[in-house]
């Protein structure tokens, strides 16, 4: 069996941890398989290199950045081969070059095009471990680039569709995929298994354990995932394209304070102002989220829409700036809002599982703001102080 | 002009000698120059990097070892980068992969074979000021490797030879080569020019701030070097083949105090046994330095000779492990001792310099205990306790 196993930051952040991560992986070649590992930087390094770098430069070139940032990942995986090879297993480490982890030009944010598998498999062969850095890639020419956040589990992905492997483990801080986030929602409970879908669903709106990218990436190529934790041997969550069981029902339940509203009053009943409102905003790069139109008085209309708290501002300003003062009668703005998502495949064919939701909420008190909805996700909007009480009563009602 | 400038490890210590550094070499730049940088691992992080892998590995594997040192010179390039960028000029950094620096595979102790000039010609020509690291390289299978040590000054040479540059300089923390070190001898001065093999004579003799390699691939390439202060804009000194000035004078005396004299009594005076003596030495790797050979009491020989002090204890087991006692009545050893030269190619043709030699040291009351000599080299085993007199003596004797 070809297993990859990704280690984050903070489970290779000193020695004993490295020595840890060595022994468990050791644990898996001794029963004869093939293991291809995973690493990010140490700890808070890529924070410290961020410093040192800003401290010279406030405003350094990406391409220097991420040839600064990917000693990171070398400096982990040297000394993790250093911790098998005191072990007795033989052990090579190899970065983006030696792997040939070919990626686009574009500089901390960049997508891997296509990985050499040769080295590793020669290296396997030889019955090493191969240790290799996460998040970082070359570019054609010979540039360094790194893949933004949530980088290494993207190569771990990548790396297992790559080598065929038979699974691909990502090993983290919680033990797997809960139904919501345990600080919040006291009866939380491990998922054994989640769609790839539910997970992107969740990782969007801030309760996943993993990226977006490498969600997507997995599905892409039928990669199934395993998220467990670095310090426990429990069985972890499994991540794949379909699951048995609970079909009609919600896989978790999401909260995401990190929303703010914005809601433009009395603009004037003609056509096209909701595109000249969205269009000033998508030139600031502000990414809008729930959008909400509604009649307000004297026939005038009301648009509210939702963005990230630390993109308000900018919204606010682009709003005052290029929208003219005759389009509208007032703006308003607030940070005292969040969002609240139940996330299901169950929801697909079962229309009343949203209206159950609401029901909850209004018996719990809650007042509902604004209504999105996807095929398995129904997200609300409810004031900041609402959001934990709304969490509990929506996974309460869902008997997760 | 092409100007290759290495700086080591203390001039690029911490944010201000980096800047310090940036500017420097954009003065250069600005004045119509290509500017080529080669920078060492910033201060101690060198030392550092081995300290963590010695805890995670007492005796880490050598190939690892390089994987993990190769990030600190690419943390030094690319904040320099940022650096020459903060301050408006275009930079860019080149670790040894991205160069294509291609060397042997004796990690920690590579050989250059061969450098790839596109990559940097191509900078070059946007005229970017190219930073590049020192010390590394990457052999035929794409590992990282290290040059032992001096190795970015190698690595400036290198690239200085296979981009034909127009001149080499290497900043170092004093402002050139003196006649002696001025911390031990007062009158030293600074010379002007230098010729290779004296410079050779001087690195051997633990006098010199360039390493033996460094000035051999200068030499055979006939890359002129110029030693000078990173903290001043002294002129520094000169390295190339042939000096017009003091033709018939020294050029430097060196005194070095790491030397341990072994002294093998009472040998049977029958053939080989010098042969038996330096063979045991040899196969535990064991420098031998001075050797001489004299008739001790009762018809035998007593063999005398000098070693490196930190392999006095290795070389006096091997001889008492490996050689009969029969051979021989008494080993002993000493480090009480140290050598005191004097270097210049003026003694190739004049061998009155080496009794004028004697004769100062005779005069200053320092006893002699062994000679040796090359073509441009007079050396003398002297007690330790004599080593600074001897040194004043003979560098007053010659008037340098």
């Amino acid at each position: 069996m070809l297993v990859v196993k990704k280690f984050g930051g903070t489970s290779v952040g000193n020695k004993d941890r490295i020595m840890n991560v060595a022994k468990r992986c050791i644990e898996d070649y001794k029963k004869g398989n093939d293991v291809v590992v995973v690493l990010s930087a140490m700890g808070k390094m890529t924070d410290e290199l961020i410093a040192k770098a800003k401290e010279i430069n406030p405003n350094p070139s990406r391409r220097e950045m991420d040839m600064l940032l990917t000693t990171g990942e070398q400096t982990s995986v040297s000394l993790m081969a250093m911790a098998m090879d005191s072990l007795g297993v033989p052990a090579v480490s190899l970065n983006a070059f030696q792997v040939a982890m070919h990626t686009t030009s574009v500089y901390s944010n960049a997508r891997i095009k296509r990985i050499d598998t040769d080295r590793i498999m020669n290296e396997l062969e030889q019955r090493k471990i191969v240790i290799v850095t996460g998040f970082q890639g070359v570019d054609q020419f010979d540039n360094y680039t790194t893949l933004g956040r949530g980088g290494s589990d993207t190569t771990a992905v990548a790396l297992a569709a790559a080598l065929h492997a038979d699974a691909c483990e990502i090993y983290t801080d919680v033990d797997g995929v809960y139904t919501a986030d345990p600080r919040k929602v006291s009866e939380a409970k491990k998922l054994n298994e989640i769609t790839y879908d539910e997970m992107l669903e969740m990782a969007t709106l801030g309760a996943g354990v993993l990226h977006n990218r490498s969600v997507e990436l997995a599905k892409k190529h039928g990669v199934a995932l395993v998220v467990r934790s670095s310090l426990t041997t429990e069985e972890g969550t499994v991540v794949k394209e379909s699951v048995k069981s609970r079909d009609n029902e919600i896989s978790g339940v999401a909260g995401d304070d990190d929303a703010a509203r914005i809601a433009v009053m009395g603009i004037e009943d003609t056509p096209g102002m909701a595109f000249k409102i969205f269009n000033v905003l998508a030139k600031k790069n502000v990414n809008v989220d729930m959008i909400l139109q509604s009649v307000g008085h004297n026939d005038k209309k009301d648009i509210s829409f939702t963005v990230k708290e630390e993109e308000l501002d900018i919204a606010v300003k682009a709003l005052e700036d290029y929208l003219p003062d005759s389009y509208y009668e007032e703006i308003k703005a607030s940070k005292e809002v969040a969002k609240v998502s139940i996330i299901g495949k169950g929801l697909l064919n079962h229309y009343g599982m949203a209206a159950r939701m609401f029901n909850a909420l209004y018996k719990a008190d809650v007042n509902i703001r604004m209504i999105s909805t996807s095929e398995i996700r129904v997200t609300v909007l409810v004031n900041q102080e609402d959001m934990v009480k709304a969490m509990n009563a929506a996974h309460e009602e869902f008997e997760m």
